[in-house]
């Protein structure tokens, strides 16, 4: 695909919509095979590494972000607190909520499995110049933003119908 | 994050790889949620759509690919048989073996789901002029290539390990 050229802004951001969309597909497969290689019950540890970004969840938290059904959450977080990735704890702000605390970035296990993608991500970077660095960054952060608003609209989608 | 302004160039090269690892966060919470959306069981979704780039595959590729055990894997194709998602059939090319033909591309409950995130990705993209667009395009093209590699490495470590 890199190696056809486009020749009208149309076809551009065509291209680009479905290189977002082939970028998710093996983000999405990048962190099942993390899960693998770390020896986890099927997707659990896409599930659990929002909370690397967002910090400690409630387990309702987490259903609704993940998409995942409160149950499913359930068995998920038990699973990983007998292997030491996650703990429960009382909230500090809140004694009746109990919120889900991240362990995992600690473990050696963890950073060595991502060490390699980091140190080819920070290479690729490197070809760049620092004009170039700040037109990629600042899309990355919109189309962070677009794709964060839109998991955001389909889960409120479900909880109107479900309610 | 996007209202920083870094000011060294290694600066800006973490910073895109936060931003490129904040993504792929948000591609696998997107995809678990379109997966809830259309009612299905878990991450079945995510672990299919696969087959809209790749075309048909096996069960022992799909497992190899997505990071999911042989059993996961004829679980999942057993439940999105039964809803139409995907269909087995004899592979033409060598008759003993089953390939996974997808279906879900034709379903308009499926393009319904993914339509709105189509829309705001073609308009984010129609901020940028056509030199933008092509710096943009080919640094998504080389970062899914990145991706796609270190995917393909932990798989091989695995069946390194297992064999």
């Amino acid at each position: 695909m890199s190696s056809q050229q486009p020749d009208s802004t149309t076809e551009l951001e065509e291209q680009l919509v479905l290189l977002m969309r082939g970028l998710g597909t093996r983000s999405v497969l990048y962190q099942q095979n993390v899960g693998s290689s770390l020896g986890l019950h099927n997707n659990d540890f896409m599930s659990v590494d929002i909370l690397r970004e967002k910090g400690s969840l409630t387990a309702g938290e987490m259903a609704k972000i993940t998409g995942l059904t409160t149950g499913s959450i359930t068995a998920l977080i038990d699973r990983l607190e007998k292997v030491g990735y996650v703990r429960r704890e009382n909230d500090p702000h809140d004694r009746r909520k109990v919120i889900i605390v991240p362990e995992y970035e600690n473990k050696e296990e963890v950073s060595d499995t991502y060490q390699p993608l980091y140190e080819s991500m920070i290479k690729l970077a490197s070809s760049y110049t620092k004009e170039e660095l700040t037109l990629i960054t600042q899309f990355l952060s919109k189309a962070s933003a677009v794709i964060e608003e839109q998991t955001r609209h389909l889960s409120d989608s479900r909880s109107k119908t479900s309610s």
